[in-house]
Order: C-alpha cells, then sequence, then structure tokens
C-alpha cells in the first residue's frame, strides 16, 4: 500500500492498530492466567475489558472513514506478545515471574501510546474530530493501566520478587 | 534461564536492552538515510550516537555485576525494527514516509522508556547505584530523543505530509 497522503498513513496506522489490539485479546487472557497476584489477574482481566471497547472504537474510526475494519500485522506487538510469552514458559519464582509479566506489558501499554499519540496528531491534521475523540479515550485507558502496572509493582510485586531471591542475591 | 530472584530478571532485562540497543545501531544508519527532511536524518545520526552511549553504559554495567555483556534476542525491538524496514519499502510521498519513519522512532523510544524504567526499579531495589546512575542518563536520552521526534512532527514534518495528500484526501 503506497503512502502518498497523510490519510494514506492513517489508514496504514489505525490497521496497524487493530491488528495489534486483536492480538492482545488473545494475550491479555494468557497472562491474567499466568499471574500468581491477585490483583494483577484483576488488572489483567480488566484491560481485557478495555481492549474490548477499544477495539469498538477503532471499527467505528474505520466505518466513519467509509473504511472496512481489517488488520495490517503489527509485527511491533507481535515481537513484544512473544517476549511476553517467553516469560510465562520461564522457570522461576512467582513474584519474580509477576514482576516480568508487569514488565512485559508495559512495554505492550508504552508502544500503544506512542501509536495513538500518533493516530491522534494525523486525525487531528485531517480534521476528523470523532477519530481524535475516540482515539483519545483510548489513549487515557492506555496511560492509566500503565500507572496500574508501576503502582501494582510498587505496591508489593517487586518487593516480593526482592524477597524471594535474596539467598542467592550477590548485590 | 531460571527467573528464581530480581537480580536473574535484571540480569535477563538488561540483555534484552543489551540486544535492542544492538539492533538500533544498525536500524538508525539506514532510517537516516531513508528519512527526506535534514532534520529528521540529524536526529536519527544524533541518535545513533547516544546509542553507541548507551551500548557502553550497558556494558558498565554488567561489568560491574561481574558478567560478561552478552545479548539476549530481544523480540519487540526486533518486531519494531522490521515495521521500520517495512516503512522504508514502501511507495509514496516523501514528506509522508517522514512522518512514518517518526511514528516508528517514537515506537522504539516509547518501548525503551518502559524498558529502562523497569531497569532501574530493579536496579534501585537490588542496592545497585551505580547502575541506577547509569540507566537514568539513557532513560533522560530516550525520553527526550522521543520529544525530539514529537518537535519534529509538529514544525513542520506532519504539515507537509498534510499538504502532499491534499488532492486525494476525503477529509
Amino acid at each position: 500500500m503506497a503512502l502518498a497522503s497523510l490519510h494514506d498513513l492513517f489508514l496504514d496506522e489505525l490497521k496497524d492498530a487493530y491488528h495489534g489490539e486483536k492480538q492482545l485479546l488473545k494475550a491479555l487472557p494468557r497472562m491474567a492466567k499466568a499471574a500468581q497476584s491477585s490483583a494483577l489477574k484483576a488488572a489483567f482481566t480488566k484491560h481485557l475489558r478495555e481492549t474490548e471497547g477499544q477495539v469498538q472504537r477503532l471499527e467505528q474510526v474505520f466505518k466513519n472513514l467509509g473504511e472496512r475494519a481489517i488488520g495490517k500485522r503489527c509485527k511491533g506487538i507481535e515481537g513484544i506478545v512473544e517476549e511476553g510469552k517467553d516469560i510465562m514458559e520461564e522457570e522461576g519464582s512467582e513474584a519474580v515471574i509477576d514482576a516480568a509479566l508487569i514488565a512485559a506489558a508495559q512495554r505492550v501499554e508504552h508502544y500503544e501510546i506512542a501509536s495513538y499519540g500518533c493516530l491522534i496528531t494525523y486525525a487531528g491534521l485531517l480534521g476528523n474530530r470523532e477519530a481524535v475523540r475516540l482515539l483519545e479515550q483510548t489513549l487515557a485507558e492506555e496511560e492509566a493501566a500503565d500507572e496500574a502496572l508501576t503502582a501494582l509493582g510498587e505496591r508489593g510485586i517487586n518487593q516480593a520478587a526482592l524477597a524471594a531471591g535474596q539467598d542467592e542475591d550477590q548485590e
């Protein structure tokens, strides 16, 4: 697909975001299952519900543009999700694996924050106010999810991970 | 590799970051070559120099831990770099491709911001002040690089991309 105009780029990035969110619909239940902390499980499940709404918002943006909602392989999210799978296959302390799952999820959130930030800029330049409104809702959810993960780490998971390894660490 | 302790996770994430930065040492010169805007070329070249320093800082952290500096395949950055390559192969308007390169680079920066944020947290918990100091320098550079890319978009590249497609857009 040619990038002849900002509209082309906007549509291309929308397809990338759509494919990314669809991948997360599959990854988040696995992450919730892998998490040991009940608070972390709840955070992943909450973000799964939000992601369902984010997919619907993207479908609304496609519809308003008169375009079919189709994804374009999002290699970025694919790679980050692969990393998350690798973590779930690791042997180790439950608290350390929870901390690693938080780190993996925060990479997803940051990737998406960058992605939605660009989409909102393009939508604004193209005068598409409805898209700006919808995508800003999603961006706010991604930022809140990132902050919630940081708080979960700070409120106990990182300390538990530290305690798990106290016998072995050389620090 | 088992994740038995926070030290294990710290080392695992350091190897991921090291592999990621090494990939960027190869990707940034290609991005600088592909950029049409001289300011964007300069931004990529500047960040290449910074990335060389970031690799050295990671090597210093490994050394202080008494560990060999080795990378572990970073599938996240790999996926994002692949996306960047796809953009460089696209046909289209120069300004639109420049805007797309900015978007791709900002995803890299955000991934790294999440990654170094976690590394600094772990280093702090492990009482490794020297690692905190080194990694905070890198985090500040990544954040500044992200802001510089946003400014380049706002200061003309996005507008040029918009002008490039004015004949075709249906917005």
